[in-house]
């Protein structure tokens, strides 16, 4: 069995107004149907796995939304972080609380704000990659890029097998690259997009944290020991805001690769980090003229779009929207704050969000 | 003294969502500063005449409104038409009740939803073509056009006077042109922009009506007879429904021009229509940018622009309203109904409303 571990953190700034600090966005149906991303992630992993071996790690915050959403969860699988630690922290927690339960199993850890458009060719990869975890490798799922997109990271791979196995070593984990990088990766064929997505054997991944990561390894442990039992929330309060505040590429991936212990299988199935409303209104369906709607109620009635061409909107305060000859324009309305965007410029939606932060402006945010 | 005409009549429906039915953009501070066009238009006129000169002409849904914004006029200067019967009636029975009272008085009719930059420019304008009609013309302001405008009538202008009297004849009331004929008009410095705005003895104009309109004549003056008795209403309700519909250019000013009796003084005075939201963002004065936020309470901290140029943005919903890497858009915010509209398309804002009311969602005209 595969045990799915479902990250549900960070609060997506650049989906403001929509995704709050207080309703972040893999609280919000994102995603053309009334799933929300978060409940969009279980769905694609039904056949993979199970409710019972599904986990989620989130925050003291949202951890009430996430388990009326996942009502099929055992309450024992929703790990509520005392605090945010970052990723090597959330996805070891996880890891270790799984080999209490069972010292050897195969986990793959996902985010919860992601979108898949094929979910059969998820599965496939998915399968894939979880052999190359099952023979003792840290698995990546690796992108195929469409695009020399700079606001990714990206996995510096080995040559493709003759004989048709699709798992290619991971050499290097590479950051975010400049435009001309970009091309030249994309260019290479030598380059996935890392979308954080990874499977091993828990015992492999706990194993490479001891040898990198001593300390964090040994908190997490001892935190694990105590998940089933009345000194759960003793230990976390005691040892979860000593451990590193650190991510698991950084912290675990990039020495792992250097070891060759990393490998990934490249993947191509619509997938998109809903980063922006822009990525967002590329991969929804839309209208004859790409106009997407948002809409989380099925009130699309209320919006008109007169003349205009690949508009997103997203209707949310139950006002009419009227639009009139726009291109490009993403329009976020919301009870107490509008966002009109040119589709091009949609990642300063962040300056706006840290604009409000810092005058002080903390109702919008 | 000058008897001042007010027409408060129309709706705007270019201005839709901020201009309602209910509520129609004379009504509203479209101005720059707290005075609404209605306030803005009899604001204008101070100097030239005295709150006890001044009338108003307006509808059943709207005289409270007027009572209230000027709170100077004494009631009986109010004119409240039954229905609307389009500008000849209006404009007539303000001329008979004023010849009621002043039978060779001189008079001036103003549109109550147009901005002037320039007031002291205007007076003098004004002053000049009180001139004429004490000299027993039919005058009229022409704007001299500062770009080839298709949405605009024209005035076709005889030669200037080598004296130096600024009052030119007016040969013919052209019909708005199409485009090449507008950069003809321009060029040919022999067309004025109608605005709409008179000046006359209303003996004058009386006469001319009773020759061209007699019907309308008669009925006007039965009405403006029994206007300061008890049987004001009375008449109205019998006589008003039987006055025939058309605008004075159409009822008196074309046929008086082909009699030699129409003059014009012409007027560079920032004169501007309110017509839509592109022309108004173009006449009130923006951010170094270009940016114009009409804001009716100085609630302008509560709109953030980033990196936007050119944009005109009303806010009148008390939200948050923000802008990023937008250009020549307008955004109207009110309580029910958001409009984003390319500044280029802003005359289309009416197909928005037509189409509104013909799937019978009346709550948003």
């Amino acid at each position: 069995v595969l045990y799915a571990v479902i990250l549900a953190g960070g609060s997506g700034t650049r989906l403001w107004p929509l995704s709050r600090a207080g309703h972040p966005k893999f609280l919000h149906p994102l995603t053309g149907t009334p799933s929300t991303l978060l409940q969009a992630t279980a769905e694609r992993l039904d056949g993979l796995t199970t409710p019972e071996s599904t986990m989620v790690v989130t925050g003291v915050a949202h951890a009430a939304a996430v388990a009326r959403q996942l009502p099929d969860l055992p309450e024992d699988n929703i790990l509520v972080e005392p605090a945010p630690r970052d990723s090597c922290a959330a996805i070891g927690l996880a890891a270790a609380v799984i080999a209490e339960r069972e010292p050897a199993a195969l986990m793959g850890s996902f985010a919860s704000d992601h979108l898949v458009a094929d979910v059969p060719a998820f599965q496939s990869v998915v399968r894939a990659a979880a052999d190359g975890a099952r023979a003792g490798k840290l698995m990546t799922i690796g992108i195929t890029p469409t695009r020399a997109e700079t606001g990714y990271g990206y996995l510096k791979c080995g040559a493709v097998a003759s004989d048709g196995n699709p798992i290619r070593a991971v050499e290097e984990f590479a950051e975010k690259p400049d435009a001309e990088r970009a091309e030249a990766y994309v260019r290479s064929r030598g380059y996935l997009w890392n979308a954080s997505m990874f499977l091993w054997r828990v015992d492999v991944f706990l194993a490479e944290l001891a040898r990198q990561q001593p300390e964090l390894h040994a908190g997490l442990r001892r935190i694990a020991a105590a998940w089933h039992g009345p000194r759960r929330e003793e230990r976390l309060g005691e040892i979860w805001p000593t451990l590193k505040k650190i991510s698991v590429d950084y912290a675990v991936m990039e020495g792992a690769a250097a070891e060759g212990l990393v490998a990934t299988v490249p993947g191509s199935f619509g997938w998109n980090d809903v980063g922006d409303f822009h990525t967002l209104g590329d991969v929804l369906p839309g209208d004859a003229r790409g106009n997407v709607i948002l809409d989380a109620d099925d009130a699309k009635g209320n919006v008109i779009l007169h003349d205009s061409a690949d508009v997103v909107v997203v209707p949310r305060s139950g006002r009419l929207v009227a639009a009139v000859g726009l291109t490009d324009i993403i329009i976020v309305d919301t009870d107490d704050a509008l966002l009109v965007c040119s589709r091009g410029r949609a990642q300063e939606v962040k300056a706006v969000v840290d604009d409000l932060r810092s005058s002080g402006s903390v109702e919008y945010l």
